[in-house]
C-alpha cells in the first residue's frame, strides 16, 4: 500500500526540519534595497528612537499655547513672527518674552521642520491672518480661537523606540519592513542565503528546450524550463544542470559531482523514476547509498514520486547530513504537481517557513459560470468528476474572483499527465483530498494559486 | 470640493489608456527562460503539432490488439518478444506477421518510446508472464486477457495542434506557460518592455537612507527604499535618483535633465507637494508646463497627492505624450497608500492589464481573535472605528486565514501618515469606501494585500 500524501508531507516535515537545521544558520548580509522577499535571520531591533526631535506636523506658526486661551474672532491675540523655521533648519536659539511693547512671539514653522523648544504647539496657517507692519516692517498674525496644547506638533519618541522589534526572526521581508529599517537608520540585514536547488531532466528520447535543430524522433524537455520558472518564482537559487541519458553509469558520475562538491541543499530530477528497466534514477541513488524515505505515493498524478537524502561525500565544513533529492516522474503535469505538493512544503520548512495555506473556492461547472446559476440542492447539483477514494488528487483548475468577492473555480476538463496544452490554461490547482470520491458544482474546495 | 477617488481612478484610468498607447508598442525578445511575470506583446501559437508521434505511455509490449480478442487465463494467447524500444530510439523497421510456427511477434517498449507502426497497442508489462525458450534463445510473452485497441498508446496530435494560441495577447506569462513554450520548441517570445520609473524624494530635512554619519537635525528618507522595494515586486524597472531639497529651481532643473532623455514612462516624486511655500513640486511641474490632471483628492491619507503629465523635451522619436507624474506626499505612510492606490492602477492600465480585484475579508476585533466568536447581531458588534463621510480611507491591516478558509483581517489601531512603526507589522490595506461611516466586527471590508 503506497504512502499516503498527508503521510509523505509528515514525512517530509521530519526531513526538512532535520536537514534544514544547518542551513538555517547560514545567512548573508544584504542591503535593505534588495531584501524584499528575503527572510531576517536573527529579530532586527531599531537601534534608535524615532523622531529624533519634534518637529511640526503642518505648514503654521509655533507659538505657546496658554497665550492663546481667551483668542476669539473679535478678540484675537496678536503674535509677533520672529522667524521662519524650514525642514532641515538646524535649531533657532531660545526666545518667548513678550516685547517692550507687550507682544508675544512666534515662529513660521514648515511642515517636518524641528519644533522649538521655547513654544508648544502650531497653529495651521489658514487658521490665522497675517499682517505687516511697514514703519518697522514687522510681521503679525493675528490667532483667532484657543490653540490646543501640543497640536499639530509630532512628538520625538512617538514611532520607533531602541530596541523595538521591526522583524522577527525568521520573518519574510517586506517592503514596510524596508520603509522601517530605513526610517531607523538600518541599512543592511542578515537574511538566509537562499536555498541552492540544482534541476536534472532525464530521458533518452529528451533534447533540451533551447536545441535548435530539432530531432524527429525526439521530444523537447519541458520540465527542465518549467521548474527552473517556478523556482526563480519561489525565491530560491536554481541550476539546471542538464538533459541526462537513461543511463544509470553517467546518472551516478554526474550526482557523485553535484554532492561532493557540496553546492546544492536539494536536487530535483524528472523522469525515469518507475521501475522499469530504464528508471534509472532509483537505481543509481542506491548506487549513492541514498536512504529512500519514500518512493510511489498515493497521489494522481505523480504517484511514482521518489525522495530520498543522498549522504554527501566529501563535505567536512557543513556538518549537515546529506543532500534531498527530489525524483519527480516525468510527465509534465505530474512534475508539476510534485514540484507544488512535494517540494515546495519541504522548500518552506527547510526555510523554517510556514506550509501555504489553501485558498477555499467554490467549483462551478462551465455551464453554471455562463448563467450565473448556482445550484442550491446538493443531491441535483451537476456531477463535475469522480476520483478514486484511495488517493490525494492534483487538478490544473481555473480560478476567478466572483462578484461577492468569493473565489470561484473550474476545473480542466481535458487533463493528463502527459498533456501540456490543458495545463497551461490553467491558474491554480485543486487538490481533493484521499477519500473524496466526486465534485459537484457548488462544492467548495482547497486551491492553491501558481 | 476635492475628487472622490473613484473619480481620481477614472481620470487615471484614461490617461495610462493615452499614455501606454506607444509604449505598448514596445517590446523586446525575452529567452522564455526569463519570461515568467513578463507581458507577451502577442499572441504565442503553437508552430507545431505534438506529439509529433504516437509513443507509449507505459511500460510493456507493443502488440495487435485484435489477435487479444479470446485471450483468458486459462486460454492465453503467446507472442514472440522481436525486440526493445527505448524511449529515443530510431524507429524499428515493419514486422507483423506470424511465423511458421503461427506465433505473433511484439516488441517490448518502454515509456515515451516511439510505437512502431505495425502494432496498435501496449499491454503492461504487470499484465503479461513472460518465458523464453533456451533452446532457441527466443523470449515470449502471455497475454491473459483482451488488450483494448490503441490502449496506453499516446496518440500524434493529442496535445498541441498547429496555431493553438499557447499565451493570449497582454497575458502574464507564467511557468506553465514556459512549459507548454518548451514543449513545442519555442525558445524566445516578445514580451512588452518593462515600465521605467524614476523616483525622487524631496525635503530639505532628508538624508538619503545609506548616509551613515547621522545628522541631528535630519530624518532619514524612508519613502525612497520603500518605493523602490515595491516597484521591484511589481515587475517594473525603478531607478532612484536622488533626495532633492526643498528648492523648485533644482527640481526643475532635475526633472529637465529626466524628460529631456527620456528614459522614463513614469516619475514618482514624495513629499513638497502641498500648498505652502516649501511646496516645490507643484510650482516646478507649472514652470515645466505640466498638465496638471489632479492635485488633492478625498482619500485619507494621500489627500495632497497630485497626478499631471509633463511634456517630453526633445523627444523626437516616440511619438507619446508626456510623462506621467506622481507626486506623492512626504509622510510615509500616506506616501505607501498613494502608491498602493494610485500609481498601481495607473501602471496596470499603462500595461493594459486589469486593474486588482479586492480580496474580502471579515474584519476582528483583537479580542474577538482571541476568543473566535464572531458577534452575530450587527447592532450589538464592536465599533471599531469612524470614519468621514466624504473620504475614500485606505487603514493597514493584519489579514490571516481563518480556519474555515475565510480570510480576516484586524485594523492596525496606532495608525498614523506619519508612523512607520504600525505600518511595518500590517501586511495589507482595508479600503473602506466613501459613504461608510463606521466599521463593526464582522464587517466585510475589501482588502489589497501588500
Amino acid at each position: 500500500m503506497a504512502l499516503s500524501y498527508a503521510e509523505a508531507v509528515d514525512k517530509l516535515t521530519v526531513e526538512a526540519q532535520n536537514q534544514g537545521a544547518v542551513y538555517r544558520e547560514q545567512y548573508e548580509m544584504c542591503s535593505i534595497l534588495k531584501a524584499s522577499g528575503r527572510m531576517a535571520k536573527d529579530a532586527v531591533r531599531s537601534p534608535e528612537t524615532t523622531p529624533k526631535f519634534d518637529t511640526s506636523a503642518m505648514d503654521g506658526y509655533a507659538l505657546n499655547s496658554e497665550l492663546t486661551a481667551n483668542a476669539t474672532a473679535e478678540s484675537p491675540v496678536i503674535f509677533l513672527v520672529k522667524g521662519m523655521i524650514a525642514a532641515g533648519d538646524e535649531p533657532i536659539p531660545a526666545f518667548g518674552d513678550a516685547g517692550l511693547d507687550g507682544v508675544y512671539p512666534c515662529v513660521e514653522i514648515m511642515t517636518g521642520a524641528r519644533f522649538p523648544e521655547t513654544f508648544d504647539c502650531c497653529v495651521r496657517i489658514e487658521d490665522t491672518v497675517s499682517f505687516s507692519d511697514e514703519s518697522s516692517d514687522r510681521c503679525y498674525i493675528k490667532v483667532m480661537r484657543p490653540a490646543k496644547p501640543r497640536q499639530h506638533r509630532r512628538l520625538a519618541g512617538s514611532d520607533f523606540k531602541e530596541g523595538d522589534v521591526i522583524i522577527s526572526a525568521g520573518a519574510v521581508i517586506s517592503p514596510a519592513h524596508i520603509m522601517a529599517m530605513a526610517s531607523v537608520g538600518v541599512t543592511e540585514v542578515e537574511v538566509l542565503r537562499k536555498p541552492r536547488i540544482g534541476v536534472f531532466s532525464t530521458g533518452s528520447e529528451m533534447q533540451p528546450a533551447e536545441a535548435t535543430k530539432p530531432n524527429l524522433h525526439r521530444i523537447r524537455d519541458a520540465n527542465g524550463p518549467h521548474i527552473m520558472a517556478t523556482l526563480s518564482d519561489w525565491g530560491v537559487d536554481a541550476d539546471f544542470l542538464e538533459v541526462l541519458d537513461d543511463n544509470a553509469d553517467s546518472m551516478v558520475k554526474k550526482l557523485l559531482y553535484h554532492i561532493t562538491e557540496p553546492k546544492y541543499d536539494i536536487i530535483i530530477s524528472t523522469g525515469a523514476v518507475s521501475t522499469g528497466r530504464f528508471d534509472t534514477v532509483p537505481t543509481s541513488l542506491k548506487r549513492l547509498n541514498t536512504r529512500v524515505v519514500f518512493h510511489r505515493i498515493a497521489v494522481k498524478p505523480g504517484h511514482p514520486a521518489l525522495f530520498g537524502i543522498i549522504p554527501r561525500q566529501g563535505d567536512r565544513c557543513s556538518g549537515s547530513n546529506g543532500i534531498a533529492y527530489f525524483g519527480l516522474p516525468g510527465n509534465p503535469v505530474a512534475a508539476a504537481a510534485c514540484l507544488r505538493f512535494l517540494v515546495n512544503p519541504f522548500i518552506k520548512i527547510f526555510q523554517d517557513q510556514q506550509l501555504e495555506v489553501p485558498l477555499r473556492a467554490r467549483v462551478r461547472s462551465e455551464e453554471i459560470e455562463k448563467t450565473d446559476i448556482i445550484a442550491s440542492s446538493e443531491n441535483c447539483a451537476q456531477l463535475l468528476s469522480t476520483f478514486p477514494p484511495d488517493k490525494d488528487v492534483f487538478r490544473p483548475g481555473i480560478s476567478h474572483r466572483l462578484s461577492d468577492g468569493e473565489m470561484g473555480v473550474t476545473l480542466i476538463q481535458d487533463h493528463s499527465p502527459s498533456k501540456v496544452k490543458p495545463f497551461a490554461a490553467s491558474n491554480c490547482w485543486i487538490h481533493i483530498h484521499r477519500g473524496h470520491t466526486e465534485l459537484r458544482a457548488g462544492d467548495m474546495v482547497d486551491v492553491f494559486l501558481n
